[in-house]
Formats: C-alpha cells, sequence, structure tokens
C-alpha cells in the first residue's frame, strides 16, 4: 500500500529496485538500542497544569508534602473533648461527670476555651483538639447530666478517637514522584496537601502523515482500486493511548516535492513525526528517501529483521524520531508498538508499558522464517478440562487490520527457528491487562446470519468469541474441544447430504439454515439475463471471452459447480477465492462475469441470481459442552423467533 | 469532616440525633439492589462522534461492516498479476516466458488490461488484481526477458499474494457491538470500513458538591480549623476515570437554603449528583433532608452496614442518581468505587469493571466488627521464598487518605467475622490491573531524611514503598522477612544504646543518620527563651498554666522526656502523639506550649528549639536480602556523596 512502485522493467528503476535489497537488514534489537541511543538521555518538556486538568499526566518532578494532613490533632467522631486522665476508670458502673465548657467545636471553627481538669467540650467529627484535651469521647458513650454537663460510661484512653496533626501526611515527606501518572488517586493526595497545580510532562506532539495515493479518508466515498486510509486512524489513536497527542495531517500523495514540504512543515511543528505506506522498497518509495535531507543523523534502520514489520524504517532528523511504518495495517500497529510506544513513553516522561503475559498451547503448527524474529497474532480461548488457554494464530496476516484488531496479543518465534510445533505452550504477551475469555467460542465457517443470532448474546453481557478457519479446520477444532459450536456446511458427494456424514463421536447437529446458492451475474449481462442455472453455464462456456470465479477446494459450493461444469476449464477456474463475498466482488467489479454465490450476497451487491440449490449451515455442537450457560443461551437464541425473523428478513431460511 | 454537628445537649437537636441512629441500616447488597432497581433498565443517551474523538467511548449500538475490506483482490507483493495455470510448473530449470501487458497497477489505480494466456501484468504491493489474473510472483522471482516480457522461475499456484476482496472484514459482517469502548483497534477496524463517525453512550453529566463550613480549595490559604477539600477533587477525577462526566460546583458552606439552592440547580443540569461531607448523622446534617424534598422516590438507603463506608446515603429523585459520600476521603473513594461506579458505568454504557484479583497472607491480626462487611486497605509486598505475597493492612484508617491512595488493593471481611487472624490468606481485589511489587520494601519508622535518600532509586526507576508503622513493627517485619529493610531509632535504656541491642540474628545494623531532639516551643515564649534543656523543664513544671505534648510509649524520644521530667506529670502528660511532627503541630498551634521534637521538623513549623541529644536513626537490614540489586542500590545511595549532602541541608547528620 501506498509503494507507488513503478514495475517498469524497461527503466533504470528495477536495478535500483535491486541495488536496495541489498541494503543492510538490522536484528529487532540492533536497531532499537541504535534508535534509542540517538533519541536519549533527553530534557523532557515539563509544563504547569491545574490539577482538575491533569488526569492521566505525568509527573515532571518530585513532589513533597507542604503541609501536614491532617494540619491539627482531629476528633474522628461527634462526641466531646476531655483529658484522658478524667475518664480513665470511667463505666457504666462509675459514670464521671464533666462540666460542659460553653463552647461546641464545629468543623472549620477554632477552639478558644481550654479543657481543664473535670471539663469537656462538645467536639463534631473533624474538629480540632481544643488545648488541654488529649481524647475524645463519643456521643453514644455519653448522657446529659443536666443542662451543662455529661455524664462518660465508657473509660477513655489518651489519643482516643483522636487523629494527630500529619498522621495522614506529614509535612516534609516525599507525597509522589516524578514520572508518576496522576490517577485519581494522586489527586486525592496532591488535594489532601492544598497543591492545585502540578507540573507534569509536556505530551510530545506527534504529527502523523500517510502517504499513498489510494488512501480515501473515512466517511468519503471509495474510488475504484482506491482503499480507506486505516494507518492513519489508528496510529493517531495509540499515540493518544500510549502519552503523545497526535496530530494527523491526512494523507499526501506520492509527490516527492508535496511530501517533502509536509514532512518538513510537520517537523517544524512536531516533537516526532510517524509517516506509514511507502515503506516498500519499489522505487516509488519516497519518504526515506526525503529523510536524508531532513535532519542529522538520519536513518537509523532501514529494514528490520522483525515480521511483521520487516520495512520498517527508524530515523532521527536534528534530535526528532522521524518513523516510517509498514503499509500494511497489521504490520504498521505491531511496529507501532513495538518500537515506537517505548520511545513515545519515555518522550512522555511515562514509565515503560507493563504487558501481561499468559501461557497458552498453541493448537496447529505455526511455519515461520528463518533469520527473523516473527511475532503472530493469536486469539485465546479456554482449552478443554484443565489444559488451560489454547492460542489460535490469526491467519488472515499482516495485510488485514482484524489479524491485530481481533487478537488478544501475540507470541514471539525467534529468528533461529523456522516454526513453532502443534502443541506448543507459548507466551503469550496480551494486548490488554487481563485474558478475556470468551463466553462462547464458535470456530468455523462465517456466516452474517451468525451475527444475526449471537447479537441476542452480546446484548445480554455475553461475549462470543467467532474464528473464521472454514468448515474443516471447525469440525478439527471441535474434536480438539477448542470451541463450543464448529459452523459448517460441508457436502458429502457420495451421501448427498450436508453436514452430518462428517460428524464423529462427541459431537451432535443442531440445525441452523438454509442459504440459497446461485449463479451471479451483473444485470444487465445480455448473456444471462432470463436464464436457469444450466442453460446459464452453458452461454458462458459458449463464450470464450467470458470469465467466471471459482471457490476454493473443499468449499461445498465448489462441488456444486464442478458438477455444474462437468469437467470443463473455462477461463478463471483458477480464481478460486474462500469466501461468498469475494465471488460477489470480482463479479461486480468486472475481474470475471459469474459465478456461485449465496442470495443474500448477491442481493447486497445488487447482482442478477440465478437460484440453484439450498446450503445447510449447521453447528456441530460439542456434545460435552452442551450444557454450559452460553451454549444455552446460543441454542435458545437460534430458537427464538425474533432470530427467524432477522435471519429471514435478511434472506436466510431457518431450518 | 462537614457534619456541622451542633452539639448542644440542652437543644432538642440531641433527641433528633438519637432518633436518627435508630434508622434502619442496610447491608451493602441490600442497598446496592435497590438502588439499582431503582435505575434500571433506563435509555442510555447517545451522540454521533467523529472517529478522532471517539477513543475511550462506548459504542451506542452494534457496528455492521458496510463495505467488504479490502475491497478488491488485492496483490500482497510487488511483482505480476498472472494466470497460475501458465506457470504452475515453472521454475529455476523450467523459466516460463510471459509477455509483458502495457499498463503498471499502482496503488489507486484500475487495471483497465485483462491478462491473458501468456502474458502478464506489473502490480504494486496493494494493487487490485486485473481481471484474467488469478495469482501474482514476487519480482524477485523473475527476470527481464527483453523489453516487453518477464520470465518466471518460481511455481505459483492459484489465489498466491493475492487477498481476496472481503478476506479482512466481511461486508455485512458484525463488525463491533454495542458497549464496546472504542480503542485503537477498534478505530482501526472502523476506519478500514469507511466509517468516519459513530453513535458513542453520552457520558453522564455528574455534578459533585462539597460540603462543610470547613473546606478550602487547594490552591487558597488554609485558616485554622480549616482542611483542604480532598473528597471534591478526587471524586471529580474518579468520575472521568470511570466514563463520566465530573461537573466539580465546589464547598457549599453548611447552610440549608444555600444547599438546597445548589443541589436543585445541580439537578437541573446533570444526569447525577454527588455530595460529599455532610454525612454524620449529627443535626446539622442538612444534605439528606434537602433530598426528601428534591424527587420520587428519594432516599433508598441512608447507612450501610459497610465499613468503611456507613454514613453513605443512596438516592434517586425523578430518575436521577443522588448519592451522599461519607466526608472521610477513604471512606468517601472506597464507597464510590463499590457502590457508585457499578451504576456510573452503567449509565455511562460500559461494561462492568473487571477488577483482578490475587492471593496474599495477613502479617497480623486484623479487628473487624460484627455485623458489617469490611474492606480492608493494603498495601502488597513480595513474601519470603515462596511464600507469595504479603498484605499489610494500612494503619492509618478511613480519615486518612493515604489509606486508599497508597493501597495496592483491599481484601474483605465477611460481615458475620469479627477478626481476620493473622497468617490468613485473603482474596486481594487490586486498584490497578497489575500486581506492582515494589523493588524495595522498607518497613518501619519514616524520616524525611529517608526520602533524600531513595529519591536517586525512584530516579533511576526502582519503585520503593515505604510502610510507617513504627520502629517496633518494622523490627517484627524484618524478622518476618517482609521487608528489606526496617529503620528503627530505638534506645534501650539499660545500655544506653541506641537500636543496635535490638537486632536478632538474621538482622544487621547499617548505621543511617543522626537526628538532634531538643526542646521545642513558640519563638517569643519568654518562659523558655535563652535557656537550656534542663532549666526549661523545671521552668515549664513551674508554671501550672503551661501545658506540654508528650510522645507515644516505646518512643525513644518519650525516655528522653521521662528522664527530664524525672517522675513528674505535668498538664498535658497524656497528650501522645506518635510522630515528631504532630508534637510541633500541637505547641505551634497552641495546643501545648512546649515538647520534644528533632530540629528539622521544629525548624520547618518556625519553633524555638533547645537542643539536648542526638537520636540514631539507623537501618536494620534483613542479612538474606542483602544481594538484591535494589537493596545495594540503597546502600550505594546512603554512602553517596549526594545523599549525604542533602542529608545535611535537611538538618540531619550522616553517620
Amino acid at each position: 500500500m501506498g509503494s507507488g512502485m513503478t514495475m517498469n522493467p524497461r527503466s533504470q528503476d528495477r536495478s535500483a529496485l535491486e541495488q536496495e535489497q541489498f541494503l543492510k537488514i538490522l536484528s529487532r534489537e540492533d536497531a532499537l538500542a541504535r534508535f534509542e541511543a540517538a533519541l536519549f538521555p533527553r530534557t523532557i518538556p515539563s509544563e504547569a497544569r491545574k490539577l482538575a486538568d491533569a488526569l492521566g499526566a505525568a509527573l515532571a518532578e518530585d513532589v513533597t508534602a507542604p503541609i501536614d494532613v491532617p494540619p491539627f490533632d482531629r476528633s474522628n467522631v461527634d462526641g466531646f473533648a476531655v483529658r484522658s486522665a478524667d475518664v480513665v476508670a470511667a463505666g457504666e458502673g462509675a459514670p464521671v461527670r464533666l462540666a460542659l465548657n460553653g463552647e461546641t467545636i464545629h468543623c472549620g471553627t477554632a477552639p478558644t476555651l481550654q479543657v481543664a481538669a473535670g471539663s469537656a467540650t462538645a467536639i463534631a467529627t473533624g474538629g480540632p483538639l481544643p488545648r488541654g484535651a488529649d481524647a475524645v469521647v463519643m456521643v453514644e458513650h455519653t448522657q446529659p447530666a443536666g443542662s451543662d454537663a455529661i455524664e462518660v460510661r465508657r473509660a477513655t484512653s489518651p489519643g482516643q478517637f483522636v487523629s494527630y496533626a500529619g498522621s495522614d501526611i506529614a509535612r516534609g515527606e516525599a507525597l509522589l514522584r516524578v514520572g508518576t501518572i496522576i490517577g485519581s488517586r494522586e489527586i486525592g493526595m496532591l488535594a489532601a496537601c492544598g497543591i492545585a497545580e502540578v507540573n507534569v510532562a509536556r505530551k510530545p506532539r506527534v504529527a502523523v502523515i500517510s502517504t499513498g495515493d489510494e488512501l480515501v479518508q473515512p466517511g468519503r466515498p471509495l474510488t475504484p482500486a482506491a482503499i480507506y486510509d486505516t494507518n492513519g486512524a489508528i496510529v493517531a489513536a495509540a499515540i493518544d493511548e500510549n502519552g503523545g497527542e497526535a496530530i494527523f495531517l491526512g494523507a499526501i500523495p506520492d509527490d516527492e516535492a508535496k511530501l517533502e514540504a509536509a514532512m518538513r512543515n510537520a517537523l517544524a511543528d512536531a516533537d516526532m513525526l510517524v509517516l506509514s505506506g511507502g515503506t516498500s522498497k519499489g522505487t516509488g518509495d519516497l519518504s526515506h528517501r526525503i529523510i536524508g535531507r531532513l535532519g542529522q543523523p538520519g536513518i537509523i534502520a532501514h529494514g528490520v529483521a522483525l515480521k511483521p514489520g520487516k520495512p520498517l524504517c527508524l530515523a532521527v532528523c536534528d534530535g526528532k524520531p522521524v518513523v516510517i511504518l509498514p503499509g500494511f495495517p497489521t504490520s504498521a500497529m505491531f511496529t507501532f508498538h513495538d518500537t515506537i510506544v517505548p520511545v513515545l513513553r519515555r518522550m512522555a516522561g511515562l514509565p515503560p508499558r507493563s504487558d501481561a503475559k499468559v501461557n497458552a498451547t498453541v493448537p496447529v503448527r505455526i511455519a515461520s522464517e528463518l533469520g527473523r524474529t516473527e511475532f503472530v497474532m493469536v486469539s485465546l480461548v479456554e482449552g478443554r478440562g484443565r489444559d488451560g488457554l489454547i492460542a489460535y494464530p490469526s491467519g488472515k496476516g499482516s495485510g488485514a487490520i482484524t489479524s491485530f484488531a481481533q487478537a488478544d496479543g501475540f507470541l514471539r518465534i525467534d529468528a533461529l527457528a523456522d516454526q513453532m510445533p502443534a502443541g506448543t505452550e507459548a507466551e503469550v504477551t496480551l494486548f490488554t491487562p487481563h485474558v478475556r475469555v470468551p463466553d462462547l467460542v464458535i470456530v468455523g465457517s462465517h456466516c452474517t446470519g451468525l451475527d444475526l443470532v449471537t447479537a441476542q448474546l452480546a446484548h445480554a453481557g455475553l461475549t462470543v468469541r467467532s474464528i473464521a478457519v472454514g468448515s474443516l479446520g471447525g469440525l478439527a477444532a471441535a474434536r480438539r474441544g477448542e470451541c463450543d459450536l464448529a459452523p459448517i456446511h460441508l457436502f458429502d458427494d457420495r451421501s448427498e447430504a450436508y453436514n452430518t456424514p462428517y460428524l464423529v463421536e462427541g459431537l451432535e447437529l443442531v440445525p441452523g439454515w438454509r442459504r440459497m446458492q446461485g449463479i451471479v451475474f451483473r444485470k444487465g449481462d445480455k448473456r444471462f439475463e432470463g436464464l436457469g442455472a444450466k442453460d446459464a453455464v452453458a452461454a458462458a462456456l459458449a463464450d470464450r471471452a467470458c470469465i467466471m470465479v471459482n471457490r476454493n477446494q473443499g468449499a461445498g459450493t465448489r462441488i456444486l459447480i464442478d458438477r455444474l461444469l462437468g469437467g470443463a476449464r473455462p477461463e478463471g477456474y483458477w480464481n478460486q477465492p474462500r469466501s461468498h463475498n469475494a465471488v460477489a466482488a470480482a463479479v461486480a467489479q468486472h475481474r470475471a462475469d459469474w459465478g456461485m454465490t449465496i442470495a443474500p450476497v448477491a442481493h447486497a451487491v445488487g447482482l442478477g441470481f440465478i437460484p440453484l440449490a439450498e446450503e445447510h449451515y449447521d453447528f456441530a455442537l460439542v456434545t460435552a459442552r452442551k450444557d454450559r450457560p452460553a451454549v444455552r443461551a446460543f441454542l435458545d437464541a437460534l430458537a427464538s423467533n425474533e432470530a427467524r425473523a432477522a435471519l429471514e428478513r435478511a434472506g436466510f431460511r431457518p431450518a
């Protein structure tokens, strides 16, 4: 994304490209060490902040308590200030009469009379102890004795119900240390000492620029071949989450002069510059060339042995960090967290982030590239019995935003390993402080109808995790006891039945709904309008210019297609996406002219649809998990009128 | 605090007070259940928010993906779009020559030419796959072949290096559910779909009023008998931390008309009203009387069997929650977290807070009141060997802000128990997601000089926890191996030596510094000016109007005082605070005329000082912990010129 590559083998660009590939790739640790060495130590700028505005800021200096808290010896109860020597032997059977002094000590009123022997002064909770008194008797332990005296009926020791001056916070003690993040508790301690303003580290201003001609900002219409700028928004938000103040400057096209001007302006105004996109080593990659002109020492590392994140570029220009993140969203975000957050937090005067870690078992083998530290995004689910947690690797890769955004954390595969075998117990670094094991785990094929059913659970406060690995992957997970339900739509060619032939012991079928499969084409395409399915396929096969889009091996829809084709291999047969949505997109966007998908998907993008046969979308339920509350809630939701109506509205037919 | 009690036994107020004490006290669970039943279910108001401003907000509705992400079949590498059937058998020894089509697909440019059999189109990472192609070959696996062709030298399978439309996010799938808190990851998913604005739950506006004539806002000068308003600031900050928008209206004096006007104005404008102070059942307590006039159903619970927090008042006035928090800071904050935060989060559309819990051993017996659920604030330190965590109860009580602010969490003692025995393994609910076990634990007597030494550790990133339990408590903790160092200043009357006589096996003495003890008096007091210590005491004893302030039994200073007094028991002898600061405050504030404290404390408050004898402030070091890095760092800091100079500047004499 944003590489803007000119892949013309006739030009000199190609050799430049190949030359660049020999640039030295640094190890992750080397790159970070060099980056930090070029940036630190440095002065953390600070600013005065009113207490009410200081929440979340980091203290820029130690704070010493300027006063004692409480500032005076304070009564902790409503009662009477006394001399303990007068009432040390008082009791129910031996009441001691004390004359009342002619004042009542409220909160905020200073006492004026001394408590002499044989006397007492009424005092409210929080009132300052008068001269002469050394203890307080609770009002409940006294009786009025005439109009100007009380009887004390409880023995009283020195200091009883008194909080002495400085017993909470002592004048001169270190109240808070530099670097402390100010939360409500810190605000309480500062307020108690009367401190209304504190010096806090000024948030580093971080300019964010997206690069790439293909980027459209969210909220605007998407043009053909364009994509929405994901990295700009997510990087800006992650900067705010980690103590910085993001200034998002939008997407700049791949124009050297414009980009250089934008980068210079950003750096003049900000403490740090982060670019995303434009990190391919293609010849159109401008940003890293520009960096060389922006200040010393310039590029520290361009290419880091890190996956995801290899094309990361770290630079320092006249003391300010400049970073080019990889263009792929998960690469960008992982790299940002791994390499930029530590620097940003340090510049913000914050302590290092403390990441929570848990151990989890990897259910499948994970391949890894030798020579690069690889970080694998994983989702956590509860294992069977006492097996602990299971860490599912995201199958979507670093080009997908959901690989990062829906993961619970990541595990690390060493640069010297070429795989992590299935069954490995790995340490998972969490993205959030707690493991949030979902209440219901669904692993298999995904359907938008499923969201309509699980909505009821989500709104009742249950967490549902749906991991899309296809029907066969779901069945395998169900057999291993790693999920509650596996949604499947598997057609058995021999028995001509859906799903049931695939069940094994320990699994049972829960009927879901039917999805009408059919042939899709662009409305107005005369080759298909008005035809039945068989005639439509015959028409397609008759036209050599007509291109199909197929489905992946193993998909139930693929079996139907192959039957219709009867051995023919028309143009587009090898275009084999893995989802109904991808088939519809291929036809809608003219990459293909026909294919097979389900009715709701066809209708959503406005394609013509020739119905053919219903697909059965059912659930393989792990019998041992049948009585879990979330499973019951799912089965109830599935059977509810509400869900059935919603499924029908969306074009599905509940079983 | 803020009770504004009129404790006049001659008035009718007293019987009203006693009557009120018979009001029904509800159990914590009962009170909460009634409060929530009066408030929920309710509609959560929502508002549209731009993505950039939505960080931290809670989604007000489910969000469904409006588009496929990626929107088209996308190349994941720089290379050439091909038909896999052409190059399925390509290899180093069997290169396949493909003619180049006359366009290069950049990011953001839609392809115009079809990839026909035997041809290829140059494509950049992120570019859309052209019609006819079903895979991409990396540029590294090709060679130029003349000016308008390439050779492919690697077998290529269908779909290679292609991300299909919708493979990241499928149009129509449930992207995010209502109640999700929007972090950077959610912003990434929304941006990827082109969503620029979301409906989020509107933050509840929570008005905060402090009540009490004695309250001074931080930043203003403290008048006699007044204290700083701690609760206003801490409650407002805690509201902001838990999804609300605090509107702090300042402290209102104990005036019924003024307070009622303030409460009515606050409720007209806000979704919730929180008062702090004024919760004593003293007769001056106005706020709960006013609540009865503000709306239906009014007070739900006044008095909850909860410690700290008994005087909590929960009310609902015409649908809006009104809460009167106890006046003591730790009571107020604990009650706020226990009872108000769940309601506030629910009103804010947030999920319940998930508190982390750990198990820890209680080193000392904790007494508890029968019939009230008691929550005890604790600090966590690492135990000996494999003993796990030790939970130290805060000894300061609910009147101290530091009981709450410096605790790591709290443990619960059931209403039916009257104590928790020493050695109990208890569950501790943490205030922060992680246990932060400190690097260095110091338990014993505190001295401001100690802060000067530990500053070096704190600035080097080490965390230091200092728990002030007095010299003897520190020695006990050291013997149990619960701390690294115990600061002590214990005088042995028999051997006339400091500290060394108190050491047992496993402990060794690290010399600290000397603190000059002496007699303090107010400057200008003619009774003491110019005298030596013995003469000063003689002068004090000769004047019956002269009042002393003593120290607690067990304090080294107390032994000195008793020697000077030689058996006399003058006025004020039973006033026995536990710290040097409290002695100085008593004299400075005229509660006493003389006492004994240390020179730096006397000078800090501007008292006259007659030096008498040096106190030895040393450290009992747990030998087994001697080699821990933080202990070494402490010993280095103690010996450093920097610390010695700082101690001398502060009036201490390094040993």
